[in-house]
């Protein structure tokens, strides 16, 4: 955030907490929504209140908009009904089908009920598709003209809509039953003759997307092939609206936190409201279950201690290298299945592809596997001896060297390849693989190094 | 990918290998160049150039901007000189600047000889601009005006540049000098009478970005303030190009992917070709380094359980545990640090917030630690004796169990604050947060446990 605007920011902020009405009124003169926004989701909630009351029915509307899902129930019923269902109308449609999907069901009917038939109805069928479609986030107020009229009476047809018109970027070609045909430009309006049918100037309409599907779909879609807006369509090709490329901006972004805290194993759903607004209570909630989770899967390699316990007990300098073999596998598992995690989110890779991932990991944990084993070899062949640690009589530091060494270039290669697979696996069996990611998988690798380092130990020093 | 897409590919791929240049031909008219570039992306160098040859110079010059940069020197050697010129002429000035930025210096001389002397000055004005700065990212390609014009010389000045100008969504209003001193819409000159003077019309442009910002910053912006489009000035505020909604896509989702990749500790730029695609040396290069780091940091939790042989060994069964109180901290850790990065990330989060982020997360740690270290001293005081353990004599399971459970809380409340801190800390010493993410902090916080374990374990056992 620029300086400036986070001094206005604060400054407003104050003028708030001081119930000072000139000074809110005009230091907000000089913030955009998003940024009144911020400042209310700052504030107390009662100086939330006097904000909302200071900037009045009309700015609030855009600022409403704007505000983390989590706000918008308390900030709506601050109002009369009256100012309510002004605040309503006035809102573009997807817009309102976001804040209406905000609130709870009783009071949703209740919004409803203030709206005009007209906008009633349409906003119920909007609000009949989910949330995270591509019909849930499309706005429907776009530029639409019909195949048969001229350039005069489109310019004509689009004059009396322009105020509710989001976009004009692209204007929409329809047949009398709503099927989209084609697009043509506002340019194409501006410069060419008025009697010229707009069936002459319109062109293919290549990439569509459908109303029921997800919202990333059509977000990936606008970033591949470069667009700023795509057009939503029913199964009949009837022309619903569009999702433009601010849109997409949004839904990558969202989609991107999702996938980086599910990695991390931060479960639940992202809040719309920033890290710092967020109550203790849904972090504490969405970050416990995967450690307790993990905590028990740990035992595990607790009991794989046990169970070697002779290993390490006879030769306990061992566990100079112990935690380093573990960690190693984590770390390079970690890796593998973040590359692998990114390239299935960008659409790079298919379940089809698998056996080409293994092989490609299997070489790069191999490679990565034997160099790292080499290194630690040396350390533990050559340098750990000037320590003069305890070691039992006729120990071979060399033998120790090389048992470390092969610990932990077997160790890094199948934690590389568990790395890689098993993210493919999870979207085989339709979970989400970014579940499947670091946390998960260093813990399950932590139980297979040890097993990995005590085999190898105790076989080539004979334990 | 969509299946049908996927299908065209193949078949493209399967003509390509068979030489088949009516065939290739056939199923490359119904791709777009994205497409197309990914198809390029998947062939061997032989079949690279014989699709290049097919697809002939003009649609090849729209297929090579959207090649990975890898592979843009090879693409363009193969043609002869007289096609290189019709190719860098052709193509608009940001993927020009684009694709001389992939070349070496001497070829890049070489190319820009080739052009005519007005693209070649503009070209090298463009390519002074760092490569991830707004001046670097924008297209120049933009509908502009003087304010003096009256609607008709407007739209008769657009007229003659419509075939160069990319998008005409926002047209901007320039003084003589080419300071940038408002905006209007095509709509504005579509729907006014035509001796209206343009500076009537003119809305401020409120946002702008210096060209030598760096291009998050422009994303950030149009991100935020839900943009199609925002104009790029230099010092003077003179308007030189300007940056769209689907650069922001695609400049948003390389950050994220860097952030993702360096999360993990994998390190360098991300490559633009596919993770399949991506040489395999090319990966070990990115990957090694880290591993190698964090393995030589993993060794000092070894130095750890050598100096608290004596505890060890003397109760073996805190091994059970031990597993788990270390990984549970590098969990731990790993969530809060994921959660701060992405709120910085995000822009959510500044310097001066440290103290309210340390307190946050304290809590947090202090009441996931509580919980667990709970559920864990249950578990070691009641469940673990029933598997009657090898124990010392008077050994007191309910102790034990005390130990455990305080040295879990103890684990996750401090990983919980580090994980918090660190990247905060990194930030303010100009680092990379991303840089300090999961593996580190898991590695340090490896190292932490086992004393806290150990040091708990002893005073409450007596060892």
């Amino acid at each position: 955030m620029a300086e400036e605007l986070a001094n206005i920011l604060n400054k407003a902020e104050e003028a708030v907490h001081q119930r000072n009405l000139d000074q809110v009124r005009q230091f907000c003169q000089d913030l955009h929504p998003p940024d009144l926004a911020s400042l209310y989701e700052e504030l107390d909630p009662e100086s939330r209140t006097f904000l909302s009351d200071s900037l009045g029915v009309e700015i609030f509307t855009d600022v409403l908009a704007e505000i983390p899902d989590t706000l918008v129930e308390d900030a709506l019923d601050h109002f009369e009904p009256d100012e309510q269902r002004e605040i309503l109308e006035s809102i573009p449609d997807d817009d309102r089908v976001d804040i209406l999907q905000d609130v709870s069901d009783k009071k949703r009917d209740n919004y409803l009920e203030l709206l005009g038939d007209e906008k009633q109805d349409s906003t119920r069928s909007l609000l009949r598709y989910g949330e995270e479609t591509a019909g849930g986030r499309m706005t429907t107020q776009i530029g639409k003209v019909l195949a048969q009229m001229t350039v005069k009476e489109a310019i004509d047809h689009l004059r009396t809509e322009l105020e509710s018109t989001e976009t004009l970027a692209r204007i929409y070609v329809i047949d009398q039953s709503g099927k989209l045909i084609g697009k043509i430009r506002l340019r194409d309006l501006a410069f060419n003759p008025w009697d010229t049918p707009i069936r002459e100037l319109l062109t293919d309409e290549e990439h569509t997307i459908l109303a029921t599907a997800d919202q990333e779909e059509a977000a990936n879609m606008l970033a591949r092939y470069d667009m700023l807006v795509v057009p939503v369509v029913d199964e009949s090709d009837r022309l619903l609206g569009v999702i433009t490329a601010d849109d997409a901006i949004e839904i990558l972004a969202e989609e991107s936190t999702e996938d980086i805290e599910k990695g991390a194993g931060i479960s639940g759903d992202a809040s719309e409201q920033t890290y710092l607004n967020t109550e203790i209570a849904t972090h504490f909630k969405r970050r416990f279950g995967w450690l307790f989770a993990l905590a028990l899967l740990a035992i595990a390699s607790g009991v794989v201690m046990i169970r070697f316990e002779h290993v390490l007990t006879n030769v306990y300098l061992l566990s100079l290298f112990l935690p380093m073999v573990v960690a190693a596998g984590g770390n390079t598992g970690g890796q593998a299945s973040t590359m692998v995690i990114r390239a299935m989110a960008l659409g790079e890779l298919d379940p089809e592809d698998t056996a080409r991932v293994a092989w490609k990991e299997f070489r790069l944990g191999a490679g990565l596997g034997s160099l790292l084993g080499l290194c630690i070899a040396v350390i533990a062949a050559f340098i750990v001896p000037a320590f003069h640690p305890e070691v039992p009589r006729d120990f071979s530091f060399i033998t120790f060297g090389a048992a470390v060494g092969i610990a932990v270039a077997a160790q890094v290669t199948t934690s590389t390849v568990i790395g890689a697979l098993l993210p493919i696996g999870a979207r085989r069996i339709k979970l989400d693989p970014a579940v499947i990611a670091a946390p998960a998988i260093t813990t399950l690798v932590d139980a297979s190094g040890m097993v990995i380092y005590f085999i190898v130990a105790s076989f080539m020093l004979g334990l």
